[in-house]
């Protein structure tokens, strides 16, 4: 039995599929454990309200319910969902979209396989790359690419702050000049919130990148899964949600609640989104239904954004101010930094005096309950090994969303193993 | 902006789009349309009923509901429902599996997009290849290969009955020999029943094929999204589930009542089962939860296999009955012949005396608000062109599992038609 090239490369052991292992599997028993790895989200009520609503409403119907499970959708998607989503964003934000300009997943991880393969690879003879121009990014991009060295990436840049805070910026000359050096790069990609930072793209860099797609005519693709207007997971004031023909925006109803039943929301000019359809018709010949059944009349009716700004955006505002004031309490003293929580799930622990890589350290912390993701996994892109970056193997990234005293207990914890490990 | 080659082999004009495309968009107005294309299979109110009772007890717990849409699972899939897998084949038909032979898939299109890129293209330096060892086969294949030209095939022959029926059968010769030669074939793929044709591969041609497969060190792929136990959409007395370490059976609950959940079962060796779930975690991070939910109980209980073998079985099988007589009774007087109905939601229609290609026909039968699946797609895996098969172009497949009223008069159209372009 031999797998092929793509088998091999795709169930090499890639950073995802431990993060999800940790999220998927108990750990061993005797053991507390305190969860900061993962991406699951927390359970917001209200939002879970609303679901339980529509869900009753739907079994309340003497068909609707069986009306619904037992169709396909068009590759596309749900044909009503579609309408109240372009319907709801060229209300609310006058984006110049219609129906055509949206495609759902399973999910955004499978829309990011889907996009970064669409302008990555073999082309025509030569090699396409995507560029991530702002790294750290998101560990679960790292091992989408079909082919191998075909992401490449752009060290941000980093601004430190008096109150042991960072904030990653991109590096827009090095950006720009790459861009105008390598005629091979067929779409630049940003997470916005970044995972794994909680870092927020300015409206004024993601201009900036949108107009540098436009030059090289090539798509900016912003993943916005936690961004605005839903989930909102996002605590600056400076940032809107951005879309026009050169932007591939990326959406999913993971972080407003329904993480298991992975819907994905693509908006994109239309010859983008058609080919989302085609591929997944090819890969997955329809999408699950039950997260656009689920919301569709609350995205048609504002229900869902409300829900978002009044519940969703203070829930996590307060985890990460507590999550803050853990971090400053227990690492008092010692040599830290972490990236300001601009939004996302996560806080990014940068730990400077820490005597060994990250990637060990985790293994450490796991022995002692505390599940964490290291650094190492979120810098790709670069053929120099280590990853030219000073945080490379020296950040931890931490998900604050569980339960207050698990959260809190798990960053003490971290603190005293990295005073020991200093 | 350009697409990759990945790209735009993926997002070329595919079957498989058409197809979709047929069933999710509504054809134009004032046309009466009669649905004999697409997948879409019929609403059989005992396993309607089955679900709802679930999703009814989920709500009427007090969290049972939020606990499930609030969690990714793993990639794998759900724990519990992957044990509720595992446990009902091993004590049902003794199989030898655990729960790590199982993985979960958003449906078994994806199930089946990982598997044959899994064992085909580029491999070390060489190029492998599927082998499709009956072709005419799935539309839905077809354009699955990420690579071209790995997708090979063996054409099927063909038996002809005194009552106008005909079945394909494994050319077993020309399968070995193909074998024997081309050491680049990475694993078998069938399905069974065989979609477009409805044919069952006799338990002897699967025992031949595994055995093929145990020879070459290959696996053999079953897609048994209409098979046994579940959906049990299979007609003939001589064919039983059937599975080794040679086999990689992918099931599926789209035919037994959740077509819009998907929901994807691959039983397999390990290391296979385990690829799959890595595969998965980087280019879906989960899988859907809801279908796994709504059925654990019911494979766990028994439940799900009784309702397909007591209403999905009997259901469809009336369905084929009266398929069958309206084509002996429209077709009367014309050159016509039809694949024996042994399973599936499809018939297979083969009009000798046509003038015109089936792809031609096809559009002819829109006009005329008749949908069907022309037979040219289900012919791939050969560069020969036109396919070496008498069939190529002389097929439609035709889904009988709408109203029965419709399907009669889609029927009697064709035949009209038929008349008219003979």
């Amino acid at each position: 039995m031999r797998f092929s090239d793509f088998g091999k490369k795709l169930t090499s052991h890639s950073g995802i599929l431990q993060l999800m292992d940790d999220i998927g599997r108990p750990l061993p028993d005797g053991i507390k454990t305190y969860p900061l790895g993962g991406g699951n989200p927390a359970r917001v009520p209200e939002t879970e309200a609303l679901y339980r609503r529509e869900m009753e409403r739907i079994l309340a119907d003497c068909e609707e319910f069986e009306d619904i499970i037992s169709h396909y959708d068009a590759p596309q998607g749900r044909g009503r969902f579609i309408h109240a989503v372009a319907s709801f964003f060229r209300s609310r934000y006058g984006w110049d979209i219609t129906d055509e300009n949206i495609a759902i997943t399973n999910g955004s991880q499978s829309a990011m396989f889907y996009l970064l393969n669409l302008f990555s690879g073999k082309t025509g003879g030569s090699e396409q790359t995507i560029l991530f121009p702002l790294m750290p990014e998101y560990i679960g991009y790292a091992d989408q690419g079909i082919e191998d060295g075909t992401f490449r990436s752009v060290a941000a840049r980093c601004e430190y702050f008096p109150d042991r805070t960072f904030k990653y910026t991109l590096d827009k000359e090095a950006v720009a000049a790459y861009l105008d050096q390598r005629e091979e790069v067929g779409a630049i990609a940003v997470s916005r919130p970044t995972n794994p930072s909680g870092n927020v793209l300015t409206d004024d860099e993601i201009n900036f990148l949108a107009s540098l797609a436009k030059r090289h005519s090539i798509p900016l693709i912003v993943d916005n899964a936690y961004g605005l207007p839903f989930p909102h997971i996002i605590f600056t004031e400076n940032a809107e949600p951005i879309w026009n023909e050169d932007i591939v925006l990326s959406m999913s109803l993971s972080k407003i609640g329904l993480p298991s039943i992975r819907t994905g929301i693509v908006i994109a000019r239309k010859e983008i989104a058609t080919a989302l359809s085609n591929l997944n018709a090819i890969a997955a010949l329809a999408s699950c239904t039950m997260g656009q059944v689920l919301s569709e009349n609350l995205i048609a009716s504002g229900e869902l954004v409300d829900a978002a700004e009044r519940s969703v955006r203070p829930f996590y505002q307060e985890k990460a101010r507590k999550a803050e004031s853990w971090i400053r309490r227990y690492f008092e003293g010692t040599e830290y930094f972490f990236h300001r929580i601009e939004g996302s799930i996560f806080t990014w622990l940068y730990l400077p005096s820490l005597s060994i890589p990250t990637l060990r350290f985790y293994s450490i912390l796991m022995e002692h309950g505390v599940v964490t993701v290291p650094g190492e996994y979120f810098f790709f892109g670069s053929d120099e090994k280590p990853y030219p970056h000073e945080h490379y193997d020296k950040c931890l990234r931490l998900n604050y969303s569980g339960p207050d005293d698990l959260t809190e207990e798990g960053i003490r914890i971290i603190s005293e193993l990295y005073r020991k490990y200093s």
